[in-house]
């Protein structure tokens, strides 16, 4: 079941995708079950797919968890998952602008699965995760790779506004083989499979768990795979799991400050 | 002015400290202002002081910000404020227990002083950051120091539940040369004035708003002076900002986890 957050005559909504059409929903679905309003609207005419979750508490996120991507960041897949915090106001929805900060020369993509939490957990074991999870959608961790390097804190690099791609929907159900893939004007870029993750999702859930209390909303990224490169100004980047959708962004430049 | 959060008669409300009482908000003053109830509540009949805020985005953390504490850790403060992120879900008030992770064997003290936002804000000017602050508490950055070192990313090792102690308060005005104290069973371990910080408060506004949005009710700690130590189960500590209040947290040791 996919499941896509939108605005539609003014309001945000949230509904069931069945084909080409939206069916809604009485309210967001974490929260309010699965009840419709009876409406049905066209994917047509719905005015734009937002992000289908805004996290109330926390995005987590894990580095280097694929064996390929922490060998050209010059090292190997830590032994336990390597977890960092991305805020709230960096997350973005299907077609949004990735903005280029002033601050930072290279900001590269990283595609990657997220989890969202659907239930509140804490010290969950990694065989019971699957009864904490909402569902899975498709990131971009965007990084300033610069700012990485020279802040040592990955902080600043991975938290700017618009750093934080979700969506296009939520898909409740996930097939462990799928591939990942990104491309930046259409040409591809990182080409993996999910199985090819070091710490798969079970074991992230229980350890971001054992340190965090996981909220309902929160998003977990899954890490990226081996490839990933530098967007600039005008380019567009896609980031596709098979099964969940297809999450593409342009890139433009900031505003300068006033 | 001081503002409380505070529980009585089985509800959560915000009160303005008024001598021996509080006087009863209509609502939360950071987004519907300081219209009173009339009624006014004995600080002895009040069931508890909670953390006055709980960010819905973001509590931001400066490191290294006062030049004998990044010695101390053997460094140097860093020319700009080196900024990292503790979710809102390690968030306490005033005489709620720290409480000690299975996972580490030395957790730290790390009093501060806190910032609160009132008005959102991106690429604020310094010389205009005060009006963006609500006002500032006090907390404690506590730190489970031997994960800091051997993971890297400090996420972990300072985003632990209960490793964000906030309160008694918000107090709306700062005496920038106030002093900062912790104390660890009465005994003083940690004492500085503001004004020793490295980085002012506007600077550390302007910087942050730089990188993220800031929102109403996101916090930031502004880094800790020298003498950050350990604690144990059974600890109470306390960190005071002269003029903001006293921070008091015992500390005690995880149930194990089932």
């Amino acid at each position: 079941m996919k499941i896509a957050r939108f605005s539609h005559d003014g309001a945000i909504s949230y509904g069931i995708v069945d084909e080409d059409a939206l069916v809604v929903l009485a309210g967001d679905p974490m929260f309010a079950g699965f009840d419709t309003t009876g409406e049905r609207v066209p994917l047509g005419k719905v005015a734009a797919l937002l992000a289908p979750v805004i996290p109330r508490s926390k995005v987590v996120a894990v580095g280097k968890n694929y064996r390929d991507h922490a060998a050209e960041m010059g090292g190997e897949a830590p032994a336990e998952p390597l977890l960092f915090l991305k805020p709230n106001t960096a997350v973005i929805g299907l077609g949004d602008a990735i903005v280029l900060p002033p601050q930072s020369s290279q900001v590269d993509f990283e595609g990657e699965l997220a989890v969202v939490i659907g239930t509140i957990a804490k010290n969950v074991k990694a065989e019971d995760a699957a009864d904490y999870i909402f569902g899975y959608t498709v990131a971009n961790d965007v990084t300033a790779r610069d700012l990485q390097k020279t802040d040592g804190q990955w902080t600043r690099a991975k938290g700017f506004d618009t750093f934080c791609p979700l969506g296009p929907v939520i898909e409740t159900e996930l097939d462990p083989e799928a591939a990942i893939r990104t491309r930046v004007n259409g040409e591809l870029k990182q080409e993996a499979k999910l199985s090819d993750m070091v710490h798969d999702i079970p074991s992230i859930v229980a350890y971001a768990s054992s340190v965090f209390t996981l909220l309902p909303g929160d998003v977990i990224l899954t890490g990226t795979p081996a490839g990933v490169g530098p967007i600039v100004a005008g380019d567009t980047v896609e980031v596709e799991v098979e099964g969940v959708g297809s999450l593409v962004n342009p890139v433009r430049a900031a505003v300068p400050a006033r």
